[in-house]
């Protein structure tokens, strides 16, 4: 047995070589991204991301290279002067760090691992408030009653939303966001090198206003290719391809996300047997249903990390400040329910 | 039969399949970019390339995400006023056009088909000269005298060249250029997705003295992951190890380039036998050794392309101001003799 629990890039859908050969067969590979062969793969797999994970119609659908360059997007593209960012972990503060370089002025407002974020100090005419909607250093998630609460609270602002290990694997209320985006190596279970931007007719019409025109990757530019089912650089058409054949055979999010829940509090309640480790967060409303993170004695989860990596187990490392107390393990959708149980069966043994 | 001359995405190497295969079976794909099992693969990948491409070993080499890319991280970090951008072609343009949305001075050059870039209007200590090595869009290349021309009348600026439809076709002598970039989906012959950077110490010394530190894809940051056998975000990981193993059973460049210079003389022999079209470019000084572009008239170019389409042969539209009256056939090493010997039969029909 080996399985992968490591929550990014992570265990890949098995079909997914398949569907490579698949694609080498088709001649889509070698064809130019401008030809009508992948104007209709990009227009397709558009239509089959709305269908399978209910995102609205009037939302528009943009692919990129990371994650990591939708940071640099919204920075450049969907803020002039300030954004705030809240976070509670590492990749949240990353995005902050990252905006700052661009906007000196974007705020970080920090918060605890189960509570939500204070809008104390935030101005109700904010322009872009950034959240992490699952933070996948620590195992925590924003709730959509939190979400629901942002979206009244600020009427005329851009919400943004770093769905990198969540999407794919949550049902969302996509109305509750302006920016959603995520990475492809995480819960879609492909390999990595792309990442998705699904964003709001309102926020369109922000980046539009904005106008920004400055980089090769501005959202403007990358929207108006996307209209016409092109990108602004020569893509990654491989997993244009994957993706399009993913989506085909999974089943609605909403079928994904409540087998996730499900197998989550299956998990959760092996887990309250063992007795050296047990959830980094307590609460549910915290708890995200993709990442999990096991805390325990530092010689613990050495002594676990160890003989998992002697029996073909790979674990997510802790993170940041959890590096050495936690680890981290994924439940993504294209992990099967069979490496949980024999995970478990591994942990029962500490 | 079904052939492909496109010059980008173009014609992949069959065993790219397997290869895929390979990576899957071997979970290269699901480990971590910090992981030392990809930190091993992106070493060994930059030994083999410096050694199948002949580079020098104090240069660098960095992985991005386009060649597009390339053209906005030289302008962040490589240049901080203003650079000479030379082209005779539409891709030589558009680097030039991408550079100024950042540095508006950037100072456009042009010249004709069959002539070298005139320095009458450079200032001797120019930050940066900017050359499309092989101009896809018209098939021409700038020869390595001119481009010892270049370095010696310019021996304090960098120099970069665009090798996006050369580098791993033509052998470079490196040290004439201090930065050389290109993507994979040409002479590569690989899936788009992925470009190279390869630096001079010259230029990695000019990226630390300008110390550009704003985005996410700065040099300067670039480099100190790649040097630590990472990379800035999480990249495509698919063709790192695509390109480890391609690169391990590729001849060396030397070897490479004097089959592709070969096969275009005896194209270039064959074309001349027809009536109806004829090399763009005359002078062997001028004409790429990589992308061949045939002129004729608006109607026969229709009538081929018609044909070519019909009979499963994938020709290269013309582009920009030579859309109508040319079409462009790629000659890189992933495309067998037998596909070139067949498309001059095809040829000599019309």
């Amino acid at each position: 047995m080996r399985s992968n629990f490591y929550p990014g890039p992570s265990k890949i859908y098995p079909q997914v070589a398949g569907y490579f050969q698949e694609a080498m067969e088709s001649g889509i590979l070698e064809r130019n991204h401008r030809s009508k062969a992948f104007q209709e793969l990009f227009s397709d797999t558009k239509i089959l991301l709305k269908s399978k994970l209910n995102i609205p119609l009037d939302y528009e659908i943009v692919m990129v290279s990371s994650a990591t360059e939708c940071w640099e997007i919204i920075a450049q593209s969907f803020i002039q002067h300030k954004s705030y960012h809240f976070f509670n972990g590492a990749f949240g503060e990353k995005w902050c760090n990252y905006t700052r370089k661009i906007h000196p002025k974007a705020e970080a407002i920090s918060f605890g691992l189960e509570e939500n974020p204070s809008f104390q100090s935030v101005d109700k005419k904010a322009e872009l408030l950034g959240f992490t909607h699952n933070e996948t250093s620590n195992g925590t998630a924003i709730s959509e009653q939190f979400q629901e609460e942002v979206r009244v609270k600020f009427p005329e602002s851009l919400i943004a939303y770093d769905a990198t290990s969540s999407m794919a694997g949550y049902e969302f209320n996509w109305e509750l966001g302006d920016i959603w985006y995520a990475s492809v190596q995480k819960c879609f279970g492909l390999p990595a090198g792309m990442a998705l931007m699904v964003v709001s007719p309102k926020a369109l019409d922000m980046a539009k206003k904005i106008d920004e025109n400055e980089h090769y990757n501005s959202f403007n530019f990358i929207l108006r290719n996307a209209l016409n089912n092109q990108t602004h650089h020569t893509p990654n058409i491989a997993n244009f391809y994957l993706l399009n054949r993913l989506m085909q055979n999974v089943e609605n999010i909403s079928a994904i996300h409540h087998n996730l829940k499900k197998r989550k509090e299956q998990f959760c309640k092996e887990l309250s047997k063992l007795e050296n480790l047990s959830s980094l967060i307590h609460s549910n409303v915290f708890q995200s249903d993709t990442v999990f993170c096991l805390s325990g004695e530092i010689e613990v989860i050495k002594k676990i990390k160890q003989q998992a990596d002697n029996e073909g187990i790979i674990l997510g490392n802790g993170y940041g400040k959890w590096k050495e107390n936690t680890i981290r393990i994924a439940n993504f959708p294209a992990i099967p329910n069979q490496h949980y149980k024999d995970l478990i069966n591994f942990l029962l043994r500490f």
